[in-house]
């Protein structure tokens, strides 16, 4: 087993990455000072690990409460559902949360940790790769809103992840692509090392070999660890982290949420980043194929949904959380491994890979 | 005008107090950094002070969210109708909300803030008693639950506070009576002095002279003040600001929100708090009745509602949110001036309160 330290100060916590860890209660009880626990997880992933959770939660008191799935039901309306369970079980402001599934729960429960009786303990338990590599690390949790992802949220620390690799057996093979994506985010945002590697054993995590998973996850995390810990709300660097996201939500929110795999959204919006950034001469052609080749390889989407147009993109990138005073800020490529924000690029750069991208 | 400071370090802010504030519109402009600004308010309010709030905007673009009014309106639907003005306008992170109204607008308003886009800036501007005394200091913000009162939320400190006691003239004598219960409330929890002036200027307050309202506007945010700086997240003292709370939330969630005001509430509760303690022996009859006169001196009422039994109290009270495993925490006089939490009771002194209160 393998455990990170995402370094907060007085909310600082372990990742624990490892396969067989649901199967080791003392991993999850340490963290739980509460008398009762509440269970979020939904209808795919309860019927397979809720019972090894449940094993975990030997001799505490607990509860469950299963959710839909699916990223169309990440809103507040589902979120109520789960203050309905807390509260007509009497679940008071003592009480621990432990979100089970994949990006959409640990976004859920955290969120419901954050505004329940003005915010009560949460415990990620990830049973996808991207969640496992990306959203469940870092604090930020919310609701989508018709209009925008995300839009709905607050920033609220886990007690600690605990990241099975055995759970990512039963996943399906577009979500383990999507996953996939995200891992391949942190080379191209900040990692040109990392980059080598992916290439190297993408078929190692396509085939999902423990040990490539594991060292994709323990980098993956610890690369998001430390941009993190240097910027917990997102002030300045952490945006980096949106690398292929302003594109990627914009496809998710436009097609409708649940369409696209929020990780096959950024796979393309790193394709589009990358291409806009050759188009601003910062990235060679080569380089600009090189992170397309990377994310083919991965099985993931590389054209656009044919229903957008441009003035869908431009319309919907307005109300990206990044945007300030109207100015869409973007993450582009200043190589491959150095992504920096910048309202400063060409517009006509945007104009033309969008067009380019939507007629495609 | 009078300022107080809430400490809390770089959350600190001032609370301005006095006559024609909203006349000025630099004391509302210093703390505005944003482009623009959202106004939530209700249709009882925005009619009567919009216009001069939108005078002291004069040169920064706004929009306006006008909300039903009342407690029942606090929920989650009408929170997401703020954030649909939000985003339809295109509201980015950069933004200010400011809150014109009483305790729900200012509730609803500060969590709207804490969770858009993960957390934007907000401005109180209370525009009744108990709003300007308690519920726009201190940060908790929130709506209400069919099964709770207050039971979704953040803490989220304004930018700044400007209470105009000017607007007091046109509340309602029941809305200015459900204030006075709020600065009844510092009297008793801890401010032994403060009882004896509101004996002695009761009519005064009734009869809304103004150097009476500032008075006990600057004493009631002075005493809240200097609880929330030394526990902003109530993890100990705070909890006594919520004297009266406990079985006044019992009579809010119980009989539907709306049918009681808050104020009103905590008035009968701070009565069977006094009760209560009497029976525990910790006060005399004779302060118990002082504490009974000053309230119903305020024209509060003094009588639960009719169709509440002691099992409801019970029942609501077990979903309290200073319940802990199980156990009801409850707020009681040590003496006149002097409260504290405890969930050392005698069980039989509460079952005999409810069941007197109750009955009568």
């Amino acid at each position: 087993m393998k455990t990170l330290n995402v370094s907060l100060g007085e909310r600082s916590y372990p990742i624990y990455i490892g396969q067989n860890l649901l199967q080791q209660k003392q991993l999850l009880q340490q963290h739980i000072s509460s008398k009762r626990v509440m269970v979020v997880s939904n209808e795919t992933v309860a019927p397979l690990y809720l019972k090894q959770v449940e094993g975990m939660l030997d001799g505490i008191e607990f509860e469950t409460v299963i959710l839909p799935d699916g990223e169309q039901y990440k809103n507040l309306e589902v979120l109520n559902s789960v203050f309905n369970a807390l509260l007509s079980h009497n679940f008071d402001r003592g009480t621990t949360l432990i979100a089970l599934g994949g990006g959409v729960i640990g976004d859920m429960t955290g969120f419901a940790a954050a505004c329940y009786q003005r915010g009560v303990q949460f415990i990620q338990i990830p049973t996808t790769l991207l969640a496992q590599v990306d959203s469940s690390v870092g604090g930020k949790t919310g609701v989508n809103h018709p209009l925008g992802k995300n839009m709905i949220g607050a920033f609220h620390q886990p007690r600690c992840v605990i990241a099975d690799t055995n759970t990512l057996n039963t996943l399906e093979d577009k979500q383990l692509s999507a996953g996939i994506a995200e891992v391949i985010k942190y080379g191209l945002l900040g990692d040109a090392e990392f980059i080598d590697w992916l290439e190297n054993n993408m078929t190692d995590l396509l085939t999902r070999k423990p040990e490539a998973l594991i060292y994709a996850i323990e980098r993956s995390c610890q690369d998001k660890a430390d941009i993190v810990a240097a910027d917990e709300k997102e002030s300045g660097k952490r945006a980096l982290l949106n690398l292929g996201h302003t594109f990627g939500h914009a496809i998710e929110t436009g097609t409708g949420y649940g369409a696209w795999l929020h990780g096959e959204a950024v796979g393309a919006g790193m394709i589009m980043a990358a291409d806009m950034s050759m188009r601003m001469g910062w990235i060679s052609k080569q380089d600009r194929d090189r992170a397309y080749n990377l994310i083919k390889s991965a099985n993931l989407p590389t054209d656009l949904p044919k229903d957008m147009s441009e003035q869908d993109f431009m319309d919907l990138m307005l109300r990206d959380k990044k945007t300030i005073d109207g100015k869409i800020r973007l993450i582009l490529l200043k190589s491959l491994g150095d992504a920096i924000i910048t309202d400063e690029y060409n517009k006509n750069a945007l104009h033309d890979m969008l067009s380019e991208f939507v007629r495609s």
